[in-house]
């Protein structure tokens, strides 16, 4: 099922000495709400690799130098083959024990700043014995990332979990948190996707907005052509072509009409979920937007702007989709908003937030905020999904990416079991 | 053959009282390279209408007052009958001698005045009597502009006509040179346009260039839809439409590949093309153009840049454009470069101006300076047409535009008589 090249996986060496804890470490990594999707010998028998999709950085690799570190000191021929995986680690995680520190902590990290390799330390068996003060002084002016834990302390697991989640992501490489493509993976090379833009007045005269024009970019880049017309001239547009497109994209504004005009056969999405699949981790906003289904008169939900200065996207927040989930749940939906980089302290009153197509957010950042709401455990989608859920075409709209999909039709079957 | 509405004509009322020779004035205007092309009672039988084109202006259309105004001033009646004449018109004409200005004179001022109507005040018969100084002083104390004529002096007659078509250009309001319809006009509604666009060092990551997103606006705006294609993927593309496109637009650089590609029938050009129509006259530039034919070896070409920093013109302006010619004439073409908004003073010495693309122009400085070189007997053209013609394709590219094309084939019969 899964398919992500090793290549695009986030490759996280597990290093620490043999008595410090890492195999229940990654047994309590493994064992919350994580698959692993493979764990093989590596390319040398000292390396296991353990594949897993690790929400939200997506899916990662650990490199577990099992057997390789049963000694204090790296020595020469020992320091060779674990060179092996400081050459192919993205992030190392360095396990280590309370007061435990000595040349093989240092000659780790060593290693990874030569190689300009971000070091997360995780200071395991907490519960054994309280590190020192100064232990912890010493070690974080050394690394920037320290998480204290108990591999055994199940109570806490899910805390130290989102923390390390989100330590992951703040260390992770841009690379691996850079968006995905727009749409040039859905296209086949020599394949054709249709933009349906209406010309209102947000366009500015004589020009496309942003979001039109970087798409046409994106599957220029990947050798497809794009079709640009307006929704009027859609239908017979399509009748020019001699076989259907590989996707239609169009404003979330007009998904009812041109959803009608679109054959069921032809993918369909709105320029607002190629842009949530880039801000963010769609699977999760898909999620998240099954919860709209769960609403009852009564129910709190968040209106979450990324910044205060966006007067175009006012009309969706603060007007439309207040008024639609009225409508969906057919009863008095209470709506608040909030602007800003942080979420209000009452978070976990809310039933749902809507976030913003998050614009002025970078990728990480907005993956930052989905792992805040999974903390504060408040499902989270954003503006594009909720309205293509409230007009009913949600399933249609998600068609193009399965696993966001797979992700919708498991979580309304969990809130509405059969 | 000329199929302007009258609305889009700029309407030049001609206004005098009868002894002041406005109508050896209109024959001096009439009698030159300009071709009357209707003549034709008004609507009252008291207005005589005259359709022709004046470059750099385009369509005019004078409003010829014979027999309202032969009084030395307007009477209740006849003030009626001429304000249908004040109404229409976009500019006013007003033609007097020496030291002749009364109640008449001033009663056409103010209704100008009244209708925000540019008043352009010919002083005519100056062989007869040199206008005093005092009256001239006096004259353009009250109006901007003042041309002293002739209409009997043949010698000076293309002098003053260049100058009454600067002051007609600079009086005209912004209507008559907003610049036409990119490639709207092109299409019909429900139309289709190829747009051909490379993705190249020019194009900033993951956008389009401003022309092609314009090209793609205007389409939209005018009902019809628009494919965005990569040179590479043209020929697989158009294979997919069930008929022809209404025309393609490809980038200069790929001119020679896409119209191999591009059958005989479908109406091509390049965007270099469509924007040196918005920015100018083509049939000016399509003249112009034609001049290529005729470069020896030693002659010299001017490359006129409007301003002195466009980076990405400049491997055009200052490398292929000076290689491309060399090639065609087969010998020593100089090439000099000028940038700013004046051409330098020895422009009479140049065969050819090749003007840039303009973009840091308004239509109505373009025309100006197409102007410029007509009054210098110089010819000018510009980088697209230019290109385009050294490329073997110029007639092909200028088959969208039937009268520049007529322009350019006048011109090439003219240099070279059959």
């Amino acid at each position: 099922m899964d398919t992500t090249p090793k290549g695009n996986r986030l490759h996280i060496a597990l290093l620490g000495r043999t008595n410090v804890g890492k195999s229940s470490f990654l047994n309590l990594v493994v064992g919350q709400d994580i698959a692993i999707t493979s764990s093989v010998a590596g390319t040398t028998t000292d390396v296991v690799e353990k594949a897993m999709e690790l929400l939200p950085l997506g899916p990662v690799l650990f490199l577990d130098t099992a057997g390789l570190d049963d000694a204090s000191e790296l020595s020469a021929l020992r320091l060779k083959k674990t060179e092996k995986i400081f050459d192919r680690a993205d992030i190392a995680l360095l396990v280590t024990e309370p007061d435990v520190w000595g040349t093989y902590e240092e000659e780790v990290l060593a290693e990874m700043d030569k190689r300009r390799v971000p070091v997360i330390v995780v200071v395991n068996k907490i519960d054994l014995h309280r590190p020192s003060d100064s232990f912890l002084q010493n070690l974080k002016a050394k690394v920037s990332h320290v998480i204290p834990v108990s591999s055994l302390d199940t109570a806490g697991r899910n805390a130290f979990l989102d923390t390390l989640k989100r330590r992951l992501l703040e260390a992770a490489p841009d690379d691996f948190v850079q968006p995905p493509s727009l749409v040039g993976d859905l296209l086949p090379p020599g394949g054709l996707a249709v933009l349906v833009v209406p010309i209102d007045l947000q366009a500015p005269r004589g020009r496309l907005i942003l979001p039109q024009v970087q798409t046409i970019r994106d599957a220029l880049d990947n050798d497809a052509a794009v079709l640009v017309v307006k929704e009027r001239e859609l239908p017979a547009t399509l009748a020019l072509l001699n076989r259907p497109p590989d996707i239609v994209i169009c404003d979330s504004q007009v998904i009812l009409k041109v959803s009608a005009d679109v054959a069921p056969a032809i993918p369909l999405t709105t320029f607002s979920i190629l842009f949530a699949r880039q801000k963010g981790d769609l699977a999760t906003a898909a999620e998240g937007v099954a919860y709209i289904e769960n609403l009852q008169s009564g129910d709190k939900v968040l209106i979450a702007e990324a910044c205060s200065h966006h007067p175009l996207e006012d009309d969706i927040g603060r007007v439309k989709i207040p008024r639609w989930l009225k409508q969906y749940a057919g009863g008095n939906i209470q709506t608040d908003i909030s602007a800003g980089r942080d979420y209000p302290e009452n978070l976990r009153e809310y039933k749902l937030i809507i976030h913003c197509g998050a614009c002025m957010l970078t990728r990480r950042e907005m993956l930052g905020r989905q792992q805040q709401a999974r903390e504060a455990e408040v499902p989270v989608t954003n503006y594009g999904l909720a309205i293509s859920f409230t007009q009913g075409v949600v399933r249609r709209t998600l068609s193009p990416f399965p696993s966001a999909l797979l992700a919708f039709d498991r979580k309304i079957k969990e809130l509405h079991p059969p």
